[in-house]
């Protein structure tokens, strides 16, 4: 299967048809969502995920719900609120609400794409060659409705030949990276092995880590980024290594309305995603200070500290 | 169930009995061990695992060898050679070599649970009221054969009346924490919550761990600490944000033979226990530099930096 744009997410006639992320990599099944309920449904339930990516879907939705002749205030709240800290679902609903049409949800789409082009292009630059690159979760294709941020930078790093392997962290509790990331990098021919979150800090000990490269759900104006839980566990060993860290994602990532990363809302998942037999916690995200991160890569351009000044407004 | 010292491994006429660790907390189910190279066969497998365990279950075995006329040079050699990390196995084969009595090996599993009742006590007094303690991996009675080390000095603070709440990292890829700390806790009734190891960071972020307390396979002279891995990373972020991290081990842990932990080796276990789809690397334990480590309590004493002076010798 090639990993098209249309196939990770696209408007039909009747439905918004997403590439069940939930059932990758043992099955290739499509969802049809039917209604803005039924995408609000499919972000909740990660059957999409990622940050560009359910912001994609829920503006191909609210188009869908147009046509069909929803509550567009209705509906608009409804896959706003589907999850609650990645920024890209209000940048994606709030670009299409005024009009909220296939053309213009198609257009946000393409804009999403060719901005992972260009960032991972900007990023590849920041990879020396023979490097071993590590990544958590998925920041893939599938996470961004194709090319990828971080996963993008690693290919485009890989067709300049600068990567020599790719440490995938599984990403727990519901392996992200086990599942997707592994999967999309085995399509892509790129060598890679996944290891437990927990020996990431040791392969960086033992010097087998050149840089870390991973996505972002929301990253305030100071650069602080809410990423996947387990990403400011990265950064802190990296720091402590001096290993680099860099996060790769779009400017629709960024939240002009959030200061620091202390006003990022954290979603707090079902304890059972990690074990249904035992008490559990399950925070889906944390974040990484500014301080922790070498450079921020948006298809803007690389953006180094201090954020204040160097990311876009 | 109760957890005693007999139900997790014992010596009966034809067998070492051990409670199988594999299928806890699902099963109870005991395995029956006859010879040298079914009790190896346990180890390498986790039937039965942590690192005073398995020495204990070793000892069992070397007794019943000699009971039933094995070759115990090549009992000794077999058993030795199941597990690399630990020493705890060379150092209840080599106490029980010289007599391979029932009796002898009764002993030293009596005196490894009397050891770990004495630590703990010690690590008790380390631990401050109202405590929110993290552990990482199983260090409770079925790795020690009774009582625990780590787990041993949670219980002992938690009858005093220190520990609020424990995170219970699930430790990956075999699950130790979510599968065997977690049902002790339960069963003790001491309030726990399983968290995905690379939410841990988080916790001490949001200032809601106090200590890190685990227990260790191998401690080299300068204090170098052995342990699941996942253990340097919690170190390494403890001393970020400015956390104690205790190691609670018996003395039959330090190994007067290795100088640091660089001549420590490094079980390396099969990638088919990350993920039976992928390419998967797996190491199974890491190192802690004793730079990282706030104190190392054995029965002998609460051990301070430089190691070098203060571990007994």
């Amino acid at each position: 299967m090639t990993l098209t744009p249309e196939r990770i997410v696209r408007l039909e006639d009747d439905a918004v048809v997403v590439l069940d992320q939930r059932r990758l990599p043992d099955e290739e099944v499509e969802l049809r969502c039917r209604t803005s309920a039924e995408m609000a449904e499919a972000i909740r339930t990660l059957a999409v995920r990622g940050a560009p990516a359910i912001g994609i879907a829920a503006a191909y939705a609210l188009a869908l719900a147009a046509r069909n002749g929803e509550d567009l205030d209705a509906a608009y709240a409804t896959l706003l609120s589907s999850r609650p800290t990645a920024v890209n679902l209000r940048w994606a609903l709030d670009g299409i609400r005024g009009d909220p049409s296939p053309e213009r949800a198609r257009r946000i789409h393409d804009t999403e794409v060719d901005r992972c082009r260009r960032m991972a292009a900007l990023a590849a630059d920041l990879i020396d060659p023979g490097s071993r690159v590590l990544t958590h979760c998925n920041a893939g294709g599938l996470a961004t409705g194709g090319y990828g941020t971080a996963v993008g930078a690693i290919r485009a790093a890989w067709e300049k030949g600068l990567v020599e392997h790719v440490w995938v962290d599984e990403t727990r509790p519901l392996l992200q990276g086990a599942r997707l990331t592994a999967w999309e990098l085995e399509q892509l021919g790129i060598p890679y092995a996944v290891i437990a979150d927990a020996a990431a800090a040791s392969l960086m000990a033992r010097g087998e880590v050149d840089c870390v490269v991973v996505g972002a759900d929301r990253i305030a104006c100071n650069g602080d980024t809410a990423n996947k839980i387990g990403t400011y566990a990265l950064a802190v060993l990296a720091r402590h290594h001096g290993v680099p860290l860099y996060v790769v994602a779009p400017t629709s990532t960024l939240d002009p309305a959030t200061a620091t990363g202390a006003q990022i809302p954290i979603e707090e998942r079902d304890g059972t995603e990690v074990t249904t037999r035992f008490a559990a916690l399950n925070p889906a995200f944390d974040v990484t200070p500014a301080s922790l991160i070498a450079a921020i890569v948006t298809e803007a351009g690389v953006h180094r500290p201090p954020y204040e000044e160097s990311l876009p407004r």
